[in-house]
């Protein structure tokens, strides 16, 4: 049997993002990779798409948890699509499935995950600069024990120590 | 055929709650019965017992949607307690199946009810003063169409009004 | 706080159902009614309708369980209507919340909910002569514990008293 | 972008299996491997585990969707464990996602599953010989359209061929 691969999420807003930030989701995706990491994801366009993008072409692994019912509307660099078909109650599953969550740019279905993360238990990372929900919302009042901000080339290592962390407590 | 009431969320969090904020979750709760409203909420204790406590001894109908499979860990104010045995994914369910959304306080469950339910393009009226995610998360900068503010006493007002809007566009 | 009512679930085929049929989910719905139970169900049309109507014309409470995230998609029976949005994965919360499950007719989607109930350890009674699955599956080689066949007629008492034996044991 | 592989679903029961059964298990999953497919299951033990043994030790990727929120809760021949928090609802997910089920053994949630993947329009191949509900149940007089029964030897070949058919289609 190998030893099972540790799994970052990669939530964040689905549709059009701008160049700056694809460039994020991007070499996020990248570090997933490189570390010898999982990524999973929502599996749609946008964020999702980006991030696929970067560890789909560094020799990682990308699985999407659609939606919808039909493994094609994964966009094209998930190479594991489940077509889940429970409609957005999948951002339960994948944070419930992941062991750290970085999250970049952002809008509502962005903030599910967040509270789901948190109520799971895992290390949740917002990443700096990156827009939306990550940039708009101010946390720092609700101390939320698992959550943290890094800038973007910090953040795959920050999700993975706090994963070593929360394992060894 | 009975026309079908409204059905009205109220969010926030599990556990201990102190007696302004139960106060509060009383009022509110009393509110949605006087205004013939069905409330629909995750069916535990602290802020949803304390609602369901408000309507249940107004004349109110409680719905309980909980996360475990055994109705009677529903708290003893829920009148229909609905045990779905799929975890915290049960907070999509409470949202889609809500026409608006009251959060009172809050963790980690009401901020990913709150994601939801703006992704549902439903209404959520946050409740001044009421502690926990509702005071301490500035949302103004992340401007979500849905979301309001607002103090108890004018809460379900606010949001029968807001969701009367949304049925006219 | 009100004694929580004995909640019973009709499951069965959506669509098109012939006279006979619909008349043994009316009076299944009926005596659910009369029995003082509350009547849960997919929400739908065919078996869902009849008995919905049959419970609501004789003063008894009628819950659907929808697969979309809109309530209105609920038959005209329908009471409660609550729009998960979570897909046919809501018959796992049907049978979930059910003290019992009564099947007429039924395809595919009954077979998963007959599935579910056996699982979570629920007395299932399927409704002889009422055809789809009830009369074309022969359960009784598979042996399961709570699976039973009767009559539409006494179909609601079997199933009160096997509730009853198992909160006894 | 890689082309995406066939997923094939392997259902059965949880729990202890006898030495006859295993072998039609880990066969199945065997031959799932060789056809360049990936295995998709529950992720537990019984069916499951074998035919993720057989599966993965001749090269395969196995998935296991999991009930709980734990991933080291999987069989340790699952590589990509998706702990899913949804209890049985995960049953709609698995079935969903696969591209063809082939169901060895089984007993509720099998039944639930077999169900599931008729209502999504999947083909079902259930294996002759492997006792519980596809030796038990007889599902003749019920006509399900996608509904076929092999030899283990042919089932993953029978399953392939009918996906292909229903592409075309």
């Amino acid at each position: 049997m190998t030893e099972r691969k540790i799994m970052l999420a990669v939530i964040g807003r689905d549709g059009k993002i701008d160049d700056e930030v694809k460039k994020i989701c991007y070499n996020i995706g990248r570090d997933i990779a490189k570390a010898k990491c999982i990524l999973i994801c929502g599996g749609m366009n946008g964020v999702m798409e980006g991030a696929c993008r970067g560890a789909s072409e560094n020799g990682g692994l990308t699985i999407g948890i659609l939606p919808t019912g039909n493994k094609d509307d994964a966009n094209k660099y998930v190479q594991i699509s489940i077509a889940t078909g429970i409609g957005f109650a999948r951002n339960a599953v994948i944070t419930s499935a992941a062991d750290g969550i970085i999250a970049i740019n952002g809008k509502h279905g962005t903030l599910s995950e967040i509270g789901f993360a948190l109520g799971y238990d895992k290390p949740v990372v917002l990443v700096n600069g990156s827009k939306g929900i990550c940039d708009d919302l101010d946390f720092s009042k609700a101390k939320f024990e698992n959550l943290y901000k890094s800038d973007a080339e910090d953040a795959v290592n920050l999700c993975l120590n706090l994963i070593k962390k929360s394992v060894v407590k």
